[in-house]
């Protein structure tokens, strides 16, 4: 931003006029809703082939075995990336879809988010013991007034909050109004993000008792590491990881209208810049994560707060660390709503990222079925 | 899009169910204001160092020499290139501006739209001779009704439309709530873009008459190109101007609710990608765009129309023809508001680029002393 101006100054009434113009003439996309005008070729360059797992029959959702490709199909899979000792070894995308065009991965957004963290924890912005209105002064007298950093990043904040993709009118319909995601209601307006956020109540519990899924609490990380750096999200992600991991196309993140970025779901990427950054954190976080960090992530979590937790279902032996899975069989996982997916198993030294537009938020038969699908994919040689 | 959604149906409160999230899955941005999360590193590439021009002596606008950096900060530039013979042989930024963010050119995106309009012609997909109904039924019963693709890129359409920037309530703010680029008016609400142009009606005299700059022609040469193409404008741009060019950033485009982009002044672009299109435009389209066409940049335009138009007053001796402006001295430009100019000299070929962010939308006295400078720049060995 220039001097004179911060960010939430700048809106859909004022953009063309100074003093925000200066800022806004650069950044229309947030204030006006924009069309990629793309640059690269990935669309030709975009290899189409299964490779070695052409003939792999899985296990459909009816049980019966099926090829791969029809699974993917039957899954609503845009795009199917896998990596192998950092090697493409195949790559299949929906005839509807373009491979150069990045794609929503809702909560993949919040692991990506955590590496973050992890980076500025190492150039040391920021410690994870901090507590949040340390960097977030305003979040005082709301749940998270007493609630540390690692505690948001492990979903152990205790929040009076349901998160329900499907509500039409409540909390979670507010929020959904907050973060630009739905058209506001003018007679109950929403406020922005971060008011929002700073409004949630504590639940009855204390924090870092129980594993709890509830975005906001990635949102609030968004905005505690802006503080602790004194940099807008996307241009930390873009000098602390999209640049140096060598992203071969430009990623993007929703804002609401005073540009607060939507960390816990609003990024956007292609399916082998994710699978770059999946592969990264496979390489022990690559010089760029540090090491201590991304081995955390495996081992970290707490499986006590795990089982007394809301997700135990897909993962009965596993753990949430910094807002990704691990299986409790090796694997470490990125998952958002829709059907998002990064899948990492160390043992065969596998990457693999599905993008989907599955009809249901969650479906957890679905979900199953994927499991399975990736654990075939990541043992075939 | 996908075989049974067309773009207008998607919206805010529709785009993550099916069908339509396939669509929107890999254009959120679309739907939901975005920022860029940049993968180039043209922050660092860029030389900020105004070269040969260092030392140049310009004229400002009190009539005063200055040197050229004086001259690019007060009339409020965010960013300066110059192209000599194809190279890249100065480059200035303002502090608040970055290189690697593009820039919104407003009514530069006229110019762009046209050679667009001219490689379809160079393809046989579109004659400017074509009727505007011929391709888009719709405007049937409005002023673009007996109009020529011609005259709509000549701006020699008869319409009753004041293109007043200034405006805050009358039918240019109606116009700008249809482009999405001001807050609606709940107890006015605008239509949507395609169909404001096509409720215009035609002034007191017949097209192909007199010069008359009206924004919303080209608007309306957008929806032509795509009718004629079967393709959305940003892939068009994407595919048969921005790949073939070798831009190294992603451009952009403003779009309405129903999705029809602002071909009228909702593109943004780097300046050095916007430097490469005027250098294509300088070497005869580059085997990109039509050497015929572009050659009719420069004398096609009807002096007459000139003459009996609303902007003499910068090129008492030009031309108008296909959204580019031919000075009368051998120069070619393409000129926005707020201070946006390509600027070709094919004398001494070279190539200017200048983005800005100047205070009013038209500064008649600023645009003297800018072509002044231009001049210089484009002299100086």
């Amino acid at each position: 931003m220039t001097q004179d101006v911060s960010r939430s100054d700048v809106r859909l009434d004022n953009w063309r006029t100074a003093p925000f113009s200066r800022w806004a003439f650069q950044n229309v996309s947030e204030i006006v809703p924009s069309a990629v005008i793309r640059s690269n070729r990935l669309f030709e360059e975009a290899t189409y082939d299964l490779g070695p797992f052409s003939d792999l029959q899985v296990s459909g959702l009816d049980g019966l075995d099926q090829p791969l490709e029809a699974f993917l199909e039957a899954s609503d899979t845009d795009a199917f990336v896998v990596m192998r000792q950092g090697r493409l070894i195949a790559e299949w995308y929906a005839g509807h879809c373009d491979p150069a065009c990045p794609h929503i991965i809702f909560s993949v957004s919040k692991s990506l988010t955590a590496l973050l963290a992890g980076i500025l924890v190492g150039r040391g912005k920021l410690s994870l013991s901090d507590l949040v209105v340390q960097h977030v002064p305003e979040a005082e007298g709301s749940a998270y007034a007493d609630a540390t950093v690692q505690q948001l990043l492990d979903m152990e904040i205790s929040l009076d909050f349901e998160e329900n993709y499907l509500d039409p009118h409540g909390a979670f319909n507010r929020y959904r109004r907050a973060t630009a995601w739905a058209p506001d209601n003018p007679a109950d307006p929403a406020p922005d993000l971060k008011t929002f956020l700073c409004s949630l109540q504590k639940g009855k519990s204390g924090h870092g008792v129980a594993h709890a899924y509830r975005s906001p609490n990635t949102d609030m990380t968004g905005i505690v590491l802006e503080r602790a750096s004194g940099v807008r999200l996307p241009t930390l992600f873009s000098g602390l990881l999209w640049q140096p991991l060598g992203a071969s196309s430009d990623a993007m993140i929703t804002v609401d209208r005073a540009g607060t970025s939507r960390a816990a779901g609003g990024m956007s990427v292609t399916a082998r810049d994710l699978a770059r950054t999946g592969e990264l954190v496979r390489r022990k976080g690559g010089g760029i994560v540090p090491a201590g960090f991304i081995a955390d992530l495996w081992t970290g979590g707490s499986r006590d707060a795990w089982v007394k937790g809301d997700q135990t279902t897909l993962f009965p032996e596993g753990r949430y660390r910094n807002y990704w899975y691990s299986s409790g069989s090796g694997e470490l996982a990125a998952i958002g709503i829709h059907g998002q997916w990064i899948w990492i198993d160390p043992a065969t030294e596998t990457v693999i990222v599905k993008l989907s537009s599955q009809p249901l938020p969650v479906d957890a038969p679905l979900d199953q079925a994927i499991v399975s699908m990736l654990r075939l994919v990541s043992v075939k040689a």
